[in-house]
């Protein structure tokens, strides 16, 4: 240290911040606690934000609405959920056969994603940052195999948001039932399959003991990234120094959360092997199927709305390339690893 | 905002960072101004950060010597640069048939990783954080294509490090030259292949020209991690309030970089396609002998050394749990992701 002490005020702001997550969803619920620690931390408690979980404040589903009204001053929340208000959102956490934890990263923060996404954000009057990724997601758990995409037809399946509506173009019949409601569903056959998130968290549900196979991958969400919502009036209100601790804080949380993932879902995945899960891949023409509709899916909507399109352009764009590159030295590497696990049995 | 305004001083402190990287790795060397910026915007200018390029206060490999006397207060480097101080700092980095960049920033923040490491650094007055991740490297440029294992016999290779030394095992003649040389001893033939990182830096050294056959995965580095090493009294007499800034920073730009790689890599390898780069995986022969190869020298290592033997086994749990886990949905998905654009021509 050299030179004087500088000395600067710190006016006193309190935020309140909705998290679309509860708390047993520790692990995407935590990234609220996370960021509000370090940014008291960083303004010596002068700025303060208090997370409540889903449903204490607003409901899960109405997190970007209440930010946008300014009953509260940021969110946390999955922006696909608010795909009914533009279905362009959903490029802001994950479409079907999007783009992996790593490259949606890379396309938010590097790519030009996150300027595309905020010129659509400004509409609710919100400045978007990521929040948190769970990494590829699993397929959830089936009382029955899969053999082939013929089995699709006619399978009761809870699954929300664009993987249903695929999922119900393929023949299944879907149902959007909340986390607590699925387990006694799944028991008592009233649902065939339900999807959830990986190990760590499909762990604590049970559904291993009533549904014992485990498919993968959760096609529909190769790398979901969470989002902070703000609301741009209350941003632009912060001195300039809250606002760095804010971004910095928010950046920090972000890389966060997948880490917390990375390092809980394994030793989870074992316990799950253990106690009788089974796994199985997806049959390849599933995959193939789910992927052309899909596409097919986002086409129709690129067709119908110049917003979409513009998006889905730069997007797909940026998605060719960055599988291109990540089909050599990663995707080499990690399918030689897999074949040397296999080989020891 | 409420209340009325906190006020606290902040007396000045300026650190000198040195980097074992030069501007021309700008993507590596630029995480380094990126934590400065941070650090500054977040404490008004009160604590500040200078980084100097490789060679400028110390040379490439001597950043560790200059952090623990005392003569930087932080440098960015790779740890296993130190290797010949303790086997066991590879570890913070990289080692071969190790952990991928999500692994290994798991198995370093969560997975105890960080906890084991900070135990050996201590013996060198440092405290380490972690400072970006390349992802998985490339295996590098060769002349003339590689068949078999055979081929590695008498092959004059580039390749420094754990990576150098398990080649040098399979036959290779290795070389250690530094960036600038290796263009000239590639044209001349002086050396038959080189390895370097990816596609983005690999472009800028005009590799192809010379060697177009470019290989894949670097198994030597699924996932290298960089390191901030910070001299543990300089970090000890930082106010409380500015070790928060410096952590957040650091988490922010560990982050970052890779975030910039996954961002650059994909149009540099295009232009380098587009140039006649010829991308070739090494041959299944090649990666099994250097996988045995490796883990047979890591044995060795712990078999030696009660400090390795007590890393070396918290990190193999970790990493074959880990493998267990990215084996199913993202590898699978990955596979078939690249099955997908393969099948298209």
């Amino acid at each position: 240290a050299d030179g004087g002490p500088a000395v600067h005020t710190s006016p006193k702001v309190r935020w309140r911040l909705a998290s679309s997550f509860p708390r047993a969803l520790d692990t995407i619920y935590g990234v609220a606690d996370t960021l509000a620690k370090r940014v008291s931390d960083l303004t010596n408690g002068a700025f303060t934000i208090r997370p409540y979980p889903q449903g204490e404040l607003v409901p899960a589903m109405e997190v970007l609405d209440a930010v946008q009204q300014g009953t509260v001053q940021i969110g946390h929340t999955a922006s696909y959920y608010y795909k009914g208000k533009n279905p362009v959102l959903a490029f802001d956490c994950a479409v079907p056969f999007g783009l992996t934890a790593r490259q949606q990263s890379a396309w938010l923060v590097h790519g030009g994603g996150l300027e595309l996404m905020r010129s659509v954000f400004a509409d609710f009057n919100i400045v978007n940052y990521p929040g948190g990724n769970t990494g590829m997601q699993m397929g959830g758990w089936f009382r029955r195999e899969l053999n082939n995409a013929k089995d699709i037809n006619g399978l009761k399946m809870r699954i929300p948001g664009l993987g249903g509506e695929v999922m119900s173009r393929m023949g299944a019949t879907v149902q959007v039932l909340a986390g607590g409601d699925i387990f006694p569903a799944l028991e008592r056959g009233a649902i065939d399959a339900t999807e959830w998130v990986g190990p760590y968290d499909d762990e604590k549900l049970g559904f291993y003991k009533v549904a014992k196979f485990y498919y993968y991958p959760g096609w529909w969400e190769p790398g979901p990234s969470l989002s902070f919502m703000v609301n741009q009036a209350a941003l632009e209100s912060l001195p300039a120094h809250y606002r760095g601790v804010l971004e910095v804080a928010m950046a920090e949380a972000d890389h966060d959360m997948i880490m917390n993932y990375d390092r809980k879902n394994p030793p989870a995945l074992a316990r799950l092997l253990e106690a009788g899960a089974q796994l199985r891949p997806f049959a390849r023409d599933i995959m193939e199927l789910a992927r052309k509709t899909s596409f097919d899916l986002m086409e129709e909507l690129a067709a119908k709305d110049a917003g979409y399109r513009k998006v889905y352009e730069q997007w797909s764009a940026f998605r060719d390339a960055s599988y291109q590159w990540f089909n050599t030295a990663e995707t080499e590497y990690a399918a030689f690893a897999r074949q040397m696990m296999e080989s020891k049995g």
